[in-house]
């Protein structure tokens, strides 16, 4: 991945979407270097206006966190490693959503945890984007607070299809990646999965313009986002789980329940991570660990829970991460951030269509 | 709390050492207000020499998390609130101490959680401090990597008597505090606990010289520490569950089994805490919440796991939480940091004595 | 359903095999009232031969708990129930295996909790039969103890097609039934499921000759297995979580992770059955069965733990569960059990081919 | 223990109530073999009334689960084995409580796992005894079902005081016994304790007139309890966890957060007692016991949570558990039934008075 390459822009039709990770045919085959610049709907499919203050009778339940995607990576075979490089973020709509969804979220009984209360009740909270300041704001729906927010754009969900022929619902996080609702999925993150099928058919989606960690409630501030990312694949090593790096961190993300197994897959992955990469024995590495890592909840709503335990580089020596892949997806990101293309929050005005590139080609 | 209060200095003898939070005679009555400089010894009573590698025939596994403590602060009744501002907290000693105890920690079966599998072997791991540096040497066992790490001194424990009349292990973090294992309790931060027994009877101990989140392996750096404290009272307003405050921070900690429980208890917390300063309805801050906390793990290791929930008062609008007393806990703090006091880390050459000021009495 | 019907017999050819819920093209189609007969492989495909004692080298990880199925039912819609009353579970072999799995059950850790310790060893048990005395005899492994115990068969999987879209691996109990794992799955039970996908799509497998509560190692004594069922279907009702009902019980079974949140589908899903049936209200049938339950656990060991819920009809007043149709099942059962059939341990020996009925057809 | 043993006799003054596992005096001093015969109030320190509706004005919070006791064993060291047979349990009432208590029980968020939920109701049933029949009348607050249920009287707690000094609330189950809330603990059955102080101080309470498996809303049918047992002592081996044996069955009892936990402590330890009892590898015994035990839920409402895990004795070969002091002590019970003494439900009518027999004397 050495020139520049095309940038190829998707934007899914309604038809298109797909509501499962698997099980979907992918929308457009790419080669490992692609750069993609796609919009992707937020996890209501866009049925909350921005005067809506309930979701019951605009949302349809079948049709929650479409993913953008899939997407076939060409050569990529199972047990290979997907490396997507998020270079830009970029909300889509000038409002952000977020809702008590009844018997869904952290503070409230669930389908999963049922028990005999009253449901929270179903209320909506728009938060208004003002661009040039790259804020939003909270408006209580009992008083008249109102808290100017910066944007922080995310992806709640990045994914390849499962192993063993699953196939999840969009909502689940797990060793595919998914609905992992962290934000350290932000513009400069690389993302590394494991591929088990052919093409890994990697998707996203569920844009957030921010979130807190655990996302309490059940939902961020969701809209549609159009995320522009480099895709590159190396051959052979699969993560068990999904890693991620930044300029400054190493972090590997545990999904499960209970959140104690969440985190001993993520802290167990990062600590035999960095018994490959230092040639550390994983004893020392688990002590070493011990002391330095951060370990942020990530959500605590879906399916399953995820956790991310993170490492700053500065603290370990130094290491080369997938023989520096970071590094040089990161320079090809500063190469595009030189080039112009059109940045737009409406999507309405932004003619995104299904086009192709001399390096992709339509799948079947 | 005016003036500038004579400090108060403390050491345990080892047979003062208290190994339960309630169920020891307090060592001292402190008024509110009094500055108190104490030190207190390692998780594992100094047993564990600088060229040592295994625990196994030093440790004394009845003596283990000893506590300074516990203090009664006069006046203090049930329902009440004592706020501790750390001043300062100095390591005593020029190593740390870390190990792996078999059936204990994050990456192991414990005796809470047994399996058959055989047990992580008993290892310890020797952190030599440079204070010029305020830095600490970290060695691989198996290996002969080697990495410098900023000391960061925090306390395991703080924690005043349990309700109810129980007497709990000084390993256990709850309600009443205790084993919480936050790198957040370190110097600039003001505990708020609940008052459960007259004089509140407050303890601190466990210095670590640093700690990642969750504590994985079980243990931190261990050290003695000198910790520079200021005791308050707020009549009333016990918090249900420990609350920290920073410069930058408003934080709940929630203990409990499994992890999603302890931050069901730190997330409820912070939302009624949000509630009651702000006029907020509970959903509204619950929303508000949801998009802006920070909640790092504290331990995944002891008998009830914890978590911070954190958000930053530059989110929120300006509040006064305890009538601004962590405000003017800090300025006290401030004054006393151009007082004079010897600062030493051994602590074998600092005669700290069991020294009465003329605002302390020696309890009965 | 009056008349006896037809039995339709099945065993899958390997390539046949089912390794999903879900996914898979159905096999047959048979109509509502149909008696299938069915054989089913053991979890382990068979691999492992009487002599051995390892399952490395044997063991296809790629090939485990293969489901007979699915089966098309003519007629059912999502929102209806599919009635499957076990008449008979023969078991197909003179021997049953069973086997600690490295990183898998209940007293080891495991892939969803992984820790740093070496994994138990790779060790199988051989149960052999004796036919007549409807015995079996443990075999201890590092000394010479013997133990017979008594042939009790059971289903350890029976499932409809998840929802949602969703395929999930045949090791996963969740709400379409799946891999549950509960001894209550045997003959004379009726098992609802609420149909999500047309044609409800049901497959069985795991036969288990044996099985205590919990499936504490991982897994049952294996072995392939002969069911007699008869299918049925009501139209709507479609339960939240799998029903069982036998002469004596109705059972609720939840599946879920922790094993409180499994116990709460299960007991939340039983209070609103008795609600239905006999008009109390849901705090009274809280109480009610807080006083009258049976709650064993199912499993322990699979991706979802799952529990049982049970009540005595004897304890309540009578009540006609879906119509009375277990009743019916039953008497349907006792005049197939007059009719001769062939019923023999050995499938080499047992012509069972895929064959058709006037009442099935062959699906697309 | 050879001769029949005097009976001694003992019901607490109200202000003689423990209300904590350790941390009370003693009430007496028995030597082993001593047959007590003791008033137990019930968990509302008989606070509700016959035609009470509501615990709201009631109850008073700080006076829950009255224990009976501690009994001081003399020669009881730690690491000793307190075993307590349970001869008969006599409902000391006509009528037990039920509740739902806010914030309490299985299907409700809770104070260790709250939600923004409304709490279920305050709520109170009434179970009418009907001695002649041993049976209780349950009565729906929302409809006019009444259902005869039979009388199955057991001990909600029995424990000794806990290990490193603790004092645990008699809300807790845990290694030392207590609120284990398993229906196990009726008449008939022998409890195994280790001894973590000397004397032991056992104590127990919290009479059920019957209890349905997981304690589902909270509360059993609470009621005062008059019960007959024989204390014995075993020197040293001390089980890790409680165990019980009765005729039938050996039962393992662990308690903990998550349930997951509960069970591997009670698996873990169900299988080192049939390794000790019969010499089998731990291996073989956990391949055993995966295929024979039945594991039901005690409760799933208290502190920790507390499962059962039981093997009937006619599936292993002939064992004799503590040198078959069950069977002795069995026998002993056997020749009290034949010594006549005064079996009342009133207490009121029940002269039980503080007294003292020549093989008791009066603790300090």
């Amino acid at each position: 991945m050495t020139d520049p390459a095309p940038i190829v822009e998707f934007r899914p039709t309604p038809n298109q979407y797909a509501f499962t990770f698997g099980g979907a045919e992918p929308v457009l085959t790419v080669t490992p270097g692609t750069v993609l610049r796609v919009w992707s709907d937020d996890a209501f499919c866009s049925a909350i206006g921005p005067d809506d203050s309930h979701l019951a009778g605009r949302l349809d339940p079948a049709r929650v966190n479409p993913q953008t995607g899939p997407f076939h990576v060409e050569g990529a075979e199972r047990g290979d490693t997907v490396a997507i490089h998020l270079v830009t973020l970029e909300p889509a709509r000038d409002y952000g959503v977020s809702a008590i969804v009844p018997h869904f979220g952290g503070l409230t009984s669930t389908t999963d945890a049922p028990t005999l209360q009253d449901p929270l009740p179903d209320l909506v909270w728009i938060y208004h984007l003002d661009p040039a300041r790259q804020s939003m704001t909270y408006r209580a729906r009992h008083s008249d607070h109102a808290v100017r927010l910066p944007v922080e754009p995310m992806l709640g969900t990045l994914a390849v299809a499962p192993a063993a022929g699953e196939v999840r619902s969009s909502l689940v996080p797990d060793r595919f990646g998914g609905n992992l609702d962290t934000p350290f999925l932000r513009a400069g993150t690389t993302c590394y999965l494991g591929v088990n099928v052919p093409g890994a058919l990697f998707s996203l989606g569920d844009g957030h313009y921010r979130q807190g960690d655990a996302e309490a409630c059940g939902t961020a501030v969701e809209g549609p986002m159009i995320t522009t990312l480099i895709v590159d694949l190396l051959k052979g090593r699969a993560p068990a789980t999904p890693r991620l790096e930044t300029d400054d961190l190493l972090i590997s993300v545990g999904s499960g329940r209970p959140l104690e197994d969440a985190w001993r897959i993520a802290q167990h992955d990062l600590a035999h991570w960095l018994t490959e990469l230092l040639g550390l024995h994983p004893l020392d590495a688990y002590q070493l660990l011990s002391q330095i890592v951060r370990a942020p909840i990530a959500n605590v709503v879906d399916p399953n829970h995820t956790i991310t335990v993170a490492v700053a580089k500065a603290l370990i020596p130094p290491l080369q991460p997938y023989d520096d892949i970071h590094i040089r997806l990161r320079r090809a990101a500063d190469r595009l951030a030189k080039q112009p293309h059109p940045s737009q929050i409406h999507p309405r005005t932004n003619p995104m269509t299904d086009t192709r590139s001399s390096r992709t080609r339509r799948s079947r």
